[in-house]
């Protein structure tokens, strides 16, 4: 008696779920396209690809002090297609995320030790800045410049969550210092001086 | 002087629709992705592709004397990437469709035949629920829990649409009791007594 | 002991779901916006929001001897925001539905009662069109140009799904020539006959 | 003391720009999806994936006068995925565009030379027509009739923008005349008088 | 010389960017619609919209030991619209989250102290089980069955991203137990024995 | 026996398209939403709601030698909601439009006149730039900075095509120093020297 029941639920689960995407872990070795990778075949998918242990703190011995390591899809295959991914940010003493857009994602901030001076320019051309404390967030919306600044005297760690599996990052010196750009242009095009552009190409590897 | 015309328009109609998507019937032989599967090309897809004649009255010769026909993607390839699907309900008197979800769709339900009772229960924790009678139609807003009972004397018939072309179904009985989740960890987050757990686990095949 | 679980997890719901948008009743008082209208304050919510018992038969004493009959957001409120809608169509013996499209909407017809021979015409100029028996579907994708037409000797009845809450529908005929779109205008984008045009403007009333 | 910051960014840069799409040029040798096509690889794409200059005059010397020269993915695959497109449209004197549809797709007309007459019409069975000037630009919403006339003595010339970047076309006539859809079908569902179709199938094409 | 830039610019900021929405600060006394709420007007708008800090520790004083504190669009209004938002979780020892779905949005986790035992169900009826330290993630996606428990010997914490500004959220026990629906409906479409639907009832004070 | 047909339509036309949304012309009086303004009453619309006449040349007499005319919802409430826009770009002899993105809009540009110097730079770092003819179109992914510059020895004129009605324009220059953002944060985060700093806000009107 207990079969029917067994086998008639069986029949549906399979018949509709074998298309269902509850979830698509990204299959690294498709080609990408425009909503993401192919999905990992159903049958190869397991707990671990769900749950990742790679946000290790981050090491900060460089000129900015900081350090953000990401589980985007590319480290971390099982939030392709559900719209959320994060990162941990690590910002020693004096540490500094430089000015940067996200051009496809909003971005909460969460403090978990330490405290951060962070702030965005809207469109309008408003800042939005403040100091946070341990425990507070933020939230950064899409597309728009902003930066964190480790503003105490301790080492600040904070969890960055994105609002795609897949956030882009646009950091503005190396946008317009750390490549082949020809410097009259950035001058045109940012009021600069020559001198200024200069200096930072030498120090990011633009060259042009 | 008719052919200029003929041509003009044929070039037009040609170079623009050669990747203009009216549909993408599923090539169910493709790698799964986000938003469905790749399309069948073109000069392969007939109207059969569009049309389903397998909606047949389901087998209720089960526990539960219902069965549900789905019309979707895995079975109607047509529906890919085009926001809706369908399935058939046949419930035998004494007939029920188990509490669950679909975790990415709504669905409307329209009873073709017989007296049907249907209800969700909201994030509110509210429950909507009333006796639906031939011709009537319901709306299940997505993600929540429902159910359908043949509440009448004669076998129902419905047709069931959905606002996804491979709408997931997560019955709940079966998310519990039908795999290997451990009984402790299921009494743990439902209050369900052990004996209750592992006497279901026994109706549904799980483990653990 | 009973009390704090319950204390928790009510506080947990309320202040979650104050704004959770399990659904949003269409306040069809409130100013219409693009994704609909505003949604209906939840303690005025009641099960009959979700139910609809309006889709009575049509009356086909008409020219086309064909009848719809909607549940879309206007007659059904419930299913604003869900992307999903119904509506009954009725074919007198000789019943037709004219040649339409619907700009934001794929259609899904099952067959009840009759056979409906049923059409669309693809952007690639291309003729999808098979005779439907009861009990089949067929998905007419967003936007194109399709119709039904009774092709038996009996009434047939039909339901018709739609892949939005509110589903335009352009009727050719009535697009053409029933309004005041000049006559030399249709014809010069249609490249139909002066008279061809005036008489169905005649039967239709356009002017111009 | 520079190579920390460049290492730390560039690493930052290479672990999340590897799978962000800023972009998603389209490989138009994979399969087409939903979504539209994979991306060709990022070390494959050049500032011509980016640029087009193939939107040349077209020949208007058909018997409509007017010639639709498309940017569409497949000719310009760098707008695969990115929400626009363009195409240039001569109109000679006399020239038009037929009544057409693009199923998926709002328009945007700028009139660079000349005068054209233009105009849709709802679903609400409304006409909105006017004729624009040079600098003129005029919306037709998704999925409506509509169509363009040179109303001056000079040739004109249009962009047309497209919110999509592979937007269909269904030109009326040659949906209903040129293809095998069987007259009396036309005839039934359109109203016409079985010599207009005939004749129209006779200049467009059309058989059965 | 200066002024004409500073003109120029301002005008071109203005005129475009006084509709254009970089963010959507939610207004609550506005009516709430399929999109979220109306925008608090821009020149109201403070940092302080777009900071939070009520994310204090939970108190974990009740039969489950756990405590959700949101900063959902109800609490955090700058999230409005931005398609994401977050939770502080506290689970003392022996705490748990009790299983729940959140039937539009998918969630990521990060153990910020304590041992955590998570996992959700697939459609397909598959466990996903883990044990996550300090510093792991885990994702769930949208629409599944989970939970988490607290299974180490310390109190556990944790934030929980959401990929919606307002995640509903449905508590399984609280949905068939917590409300009016009557018991032998519930017992009908979950198989729980009469007994077991009517002391948890009790518990957690349910009627009918 | 005409007029049953006409009144059989006419009633199915106004049930339906009595809220179906062929347009959403906006209503900027009523607060914006997040998906645009709601819309202006369907008997209040007029064809002069879909048509733009104030794309007139703009005033270059400034330090940039540029000028922007927009018709985004703001100036052309017809195209609220229809995902596209559009804008006339001037640039005189020796004219730039300054580096800046649009957080939420990809854009076309065609070149009508002149000779046009275009670029953007991706998150990869990567420099796409390239002189643009008249006839030429390029097309500037979502969010990524970019800008064009007057490569010719006249006049150029161009429009610009937004995949978003209303799309925002951060201004890097404005963003950075234009407003309030204290001096020494600026520097922190772009690695700008004080001098080029102070000199920028002094030409720009920034404080702090």
């Amino acid at each position: 008696m207990i079969l029917p029941i067994f086998f008639m639920l069986s029949f549906l689960l399979s018949s509709s779920s074998c298309n269902a995407l509850d979830f698509c872990v990204a299959d690294l070795k498709t080609p990408q396209g425009l909503a993401g990778y192919s999905c990992k075949k159903l049958e190869l998918v397991t707990v671990d690809d769900f749950v990742f242990s790679g946000l290790h703190a981050g090491n900060t011995s460089n000129l900015i002090k900081a350090a953000v390591t990401p589980a985007f899809t590319a480290q971390f295959p099982g939030v392709n297609g559900l719209g959320i991914s994060i990162a941990r940010l690590d910002l020693a003493v004096g540490g500094v995320v430089p000015m940067h857009t996200h051009p496809g994602s909003s971005v909460i901030i969460v403090v978990i030790q330490g405290i951060i001076d962070a702030g965005f320019v809207s469109s309008a051309n408003k800042v939005y800045f403040k100091t946070l404390k341990t425990g507070d967030i933020m939230i950064f919306p899409q597309g728009l410049l902003h930066f964190q600044i480790n503003a105490g005297t301790t080492p600040a760690l904070a969890y960055v969550s994105f609002s795609s599996p897949s956030p882009g990052v646009q950091i503005l010196d190396f946008a317009l210092f750390g490549n082949d750009l020809p410097s009259n242009i950035i001058e045109e095009t940012t009021f600069l001086d020559d001198a200024q552009v200069k200096k930072l190409k030498g120090v990011l590897g633009g060259t042009g």
